[in-house]
């Protein structure tokens, strides 16, 4: 309805999972919405052949953190998603994996709820089973595996302290999905020992996870 | 290289997730997939309009399993999957989710695998956060939820005893996944408390997640 033909545009803010890397792996509907987008933010593990197919006058704004990256930064994305929103934008908010999972996509549609700014999520391919089935690993198979936990391994330091219960994580669950833990492989590995993981449990460690420079490691926990 | 002019045509499957239920959620690669199948052998929850869109000549085999299913089932669809594979055939086998989230993925990779079909997993959003998403609820939040478990709440009763560690399972993380969980609601809600998990936990209980149908109930694990 437009009552008031001269009431502003009403912008919008597609919060969109770009899956885990493989460009291929993006959504129908993800993808329909990045053609329709005047405004694309973007992380820094989006593959640049998603934004390369995009209209030329789409502005596109790459807002990736690196390592040990500050509030202040997610702070400027909200700020960054709102205004252009209010601009009357059909805006896309880009994000590696899918939004809700182990990232900050719930803190930016509370922003956007509470701004009164219309938007949608769509869901998006995870690396959390993605990336080990590229790596020929099933997380679950009915014969072995019919449950899986997964973690953050770089917890935020704001947390002031752990909120994963290493003690019953450990051995609670027949596979463990551990996400960004490289920085912390040795403490991880630690902790699961000290409550009860086998030394023999396999383990296989993936690194940039359905790019073509994919590179996993295979082992146990006593050797890998 | 077709060193053999007479040599037939090698056939291969592709594994694709079709996604939790709106089509818009299956991927551009098993989309792409999809159009260039020869042979698909598709699922109970497969949105009609996927396979709407494909070309006549198509084939289009129905496998749906309904509760209660037999293995002789699986061992079916195995066959075909073989069969139709060896005649040559492009096969797409499209499974609702993702492949290899809690289904016979890989049981059916390994059959693949053991007869030398080329196959290629192509995985899709899971309903394991995309139903929640779609309900409001995001299964991690920085703030409050850094990992979450999934677990299956129907059990293969092949299996003769739980493997579920409900005793850890109950209280090892931030949130807990139930999927196809309705018919053991009562039981599961049981072991939830038993194994420490409060009274007060809230709980929604989502039913045809990401279709137009979907309904959800909330509540706390005492009032469910």
């Amino acid at each position: 309805m437009h009552r008031n033909p001269r009431k502003k545009k009403q912008g919008r803010v597609y919060l969109v999972g770009a899956g885990p890397g493989d460009p291929g792996l993006i959504t129908i509907k993800g993808s329909n919405y990045l053609k329709k987008a005047e405004v694309i933010i973007y992380d820094r593990l989006i593959d640049d052949s998603l934004l390369d197919s995009i209209q030329d006058n789409t502005e596109k704004i790459y807002v990736g953190k690196e390592r040990g990256y500050h509030a202040r930064e997610q702070q400027e994305i909200n700020r960054l998603l709102v205004a252009k929103a209010k601009e009357g934008k059909i805006v896309v908010r880009l994000k590696g994996g899918d939004p809700l999972v182990l990232g900050r996509g719930a803190e930016e549609a509370e922003i956007l709820a509470q701004n009164a700014i219309p938007f949608e999520i769509v869901p998006g391919v995870s690396s959390v089973y993605a990336v080990p089935t590229y790596a020929g690993i099933p997380v679950t198979d009915r014969r072995l595996a019919s449950s899986f936990t997964i973690i953050t391994g770089h917890e935020d330091p704001e947390k002031g302290r752990s909120n994963i219960r290493w003690d019953k994580i450990s051995t609670c669950s027949d596979t463990l999905v551990i996400l960004m833990g490289m920085g912390n492989l040795t403490s991880i590995i630690s902790k699961l020992v000290t409550h009860g993981k086998p030394l023999s449990t396999p383990v296989a460690i993936v690194s940039q996870g359905t790019d073509p420079q994919q590179q996993t490691i295979t082992g146990t926990l006593d050797n890998i």
